[in-house]
């Protein structure tokens, strides 16, 4: 067995998830992510752990739900059941073709998503931790061979995350202590409260409330924007490409919007629901593993040298007990990615904390 | 997709497990039986059940099992209530290597099982199915080609198991009204008692207690068994291969034994305890979509023109009600198959019923 895979399961099982003994761990396997979770197996084994395994494949998940007509039964106690009494729940993506889903009626998709909420909030009531197998599939949506898709990942998934959760510990000081954040570059002139806000370091580990192996990445839920950024990171939006979002924002919400390819799409997220022309989240990416896009959210939005902002809901995580602020609400939580690593600057407070991709704490700063 | 596994999906699930809507019904998946399930998912979904769908690898199972200490957690809890609440349990074996397990020490198997039994008697309280997807290694392990394996894999499958279900019935009727039967061939005269037994009409269906697909067997408790009996279909038992068995019974018990190849193995299950030397099964296979043995018990078992033997564990369905006789006991089944297409005959109380492999009611009988 490829070393880099039995380093993967190593890191999902004890850095991510930390399983201990007597846990009730189910494992999610996707159908060409075999060989992880046979290393996964032998950990959770060694850790003295029980293991459930669950399949999970988008083109029988496909299958069924075409057939299915579309009331589904709630929350089927059986499901439930499973997940309510489960401790951890690690789940392998790896599919054969990132497309299947492609043709589910969205109609089909909402009724499903809404007769399983009762099963989606029992995962994520346990210490679940999602990654991906390198696969054929991914390669392709990367627009990588293989072999070249399997080093970028595993670049990405096998860092020193006890370091760079140190890193990231300064930025969630300097975010925690603030009050303002600015960014400023090329169509850009962006200032967010974050008052009353707490960020998450997100290290890949549910030690750090951070659910996704690779993570690598500081967030927080940001309010009262106002002014004008620009997205240059293409990315995936429903299955189109979007490219150049332009977003105006005033008294926190989002006036005015523009972009070079698909713009019809941003005004559909955008006319969602009420919370979705607020920011959910603002991620500062600090993942130097991952040094392209790959057009996957898990690894573009870690890349180190990018922000990102999403429209639309926030995570409770962010919200301090305490504090009456409630996080913003929507059915939607889109993220949106702009390149820092130049002609660039991020504000705390009116310091400058990070500048054309170095932060304050680094050599080579340029404040 | 091959209309066969369309083919075989329906008959799982509308004849063998009768999955209807609401069913909560988990289905194992093997890891080359993707193909079938992604059928099977489809006909659950057109019936309106439910579904969770567990991956089920002899690798992940070695992984784990070997990583583990043999202190293994009894039923955990979360396992226990999934298939508590289940309706229907389908399993779909199907996976690489019919001898990955072959170095998981017999102890860790032992305290794996024995701390498992809860979950184990959970599913069979369920209208549980098992039947294979045709791969790669079960042709191997038939000594086949992938493609001829196909081919005799769903000929067994694919039968018109309502047609099979009433050719069953006629023997089950003699059966249950008979007190004993008598198998006679080269080196075999073997008498047994059938009374207070009934027989079960294994059609491939839990509507006739029924749980393999394919089935194609009537099968029934035999005791005060006497005589002797050879068994000339090779099998392979506990991972050796073993021929030409021939046991000698006094008073329900084997009293010799005797085989041409591997007799110490026979020796060690007749040694196990008590119930190991007395008969738990007289089975009479009458699936003639079987027409060669393929060391796979699945099959070789139900192939027409076969009787096979079991000494060890009795099943509970061929004790009714009201009678104080209990299942002979055993950590052991294991069954043992000898041909009757040529120089045989079967008596139930003194009546021919089955000459070379022709029954009574069928044309070309010759009592």
């Amino acid at each position: 067995m490829d070393p880099r895979i039995e380093e993967h399961a190593e890191v999902l099982v004890d850095w991510s998830a930390r399983v201990e003994e007597g846990d009730d761990v189910v494992l999610s396997v996707g159908p060409d992510a075999h060989e992880l979770a046979v290393a996964v197996a032998e950990k959770v084994g060694e850790r003295g752990a029980n293991l459930v395994t669950t399949y999970a494949s988008s083109e029988l998940g496909r299958a069924y739900a075409l057939a299915h007509e579309d009331d589904f039964d709630e929350n089927p106690e059986y499901e439930l059941a499973l997940y309510e009494n489960a401790d951890v729940v690690l789940s392998i993506g790896g599919g054969r073709n990132t497309s299947e889903g492609s043709d589910i009626p969205a109609e089909t998709r909402r009724a499903q998503s809404k007769a399983r909420q009762g099963i989606r909030e029992a995962r994520m009531d346990t210490d679940w931790v999602s990654t991906v197998h390198p696969t054929r599939s991914l390669a392709q949506q990367a627009n990588m061979s293989f072999e070249e898709y399997r080093e970028f990942a595993y670049d990405a998934i096998l860092r020193d995350w006890e370091e760079l959760a140190d890193q990231m510990a300064n930025m969630k000081e300097i975010l925690d202590a603030g009050s303002e954040v600015r960014l400023v570059k090329e169509d850009t002139d962006l200032t967010m409260s974050i008052e009353n806000r707490t960020a998450v370091n997100s290290a890949a580990s549910v030690a750090y409330d951070s659910h996704n192996l690779p993570s690598g990445e500081v967030f927080t839920a940001p309010h009262a924007t106002e002014g004008e950024v620009f997205f240059d990171v293409p990315m995936t939006i429903r299955g189109e490409r979007v490219q150049d979002v332009h977003l105006t924002f005033e008294d926190g919400e989002v006036v005015d919007y523009s972009a070079a390819q698909n713009e019809s799409v941003v005004g559909e997220i955008l006319d969602t629901d009420e919370g979705a022309r607020r920011l959910g989240e603002l991620g500062i990416g600090m993942n130097r593993g991952i040094d392209q896009f790959t057009d996957s959210i898990l690894f573009d939005e870690k890349m180190g040298d990018t922000v990102h902002l999403a429209v639309g809901r926030a995570y409770d995580s962010n919200y301090p007990e305490g504090y009456e602020d409630e996080a913003n609400e929507s059915a939607v939580h889109v993220d949106m990615i702009t390149d820092v690593s130049e002609d660039s600057f991020m504000e705390v407070d009116g310091e400058v904390v990070q500048r054309n991709g170095t932060f304050r704490w680094e050599d080579g700063f340029d404040g």
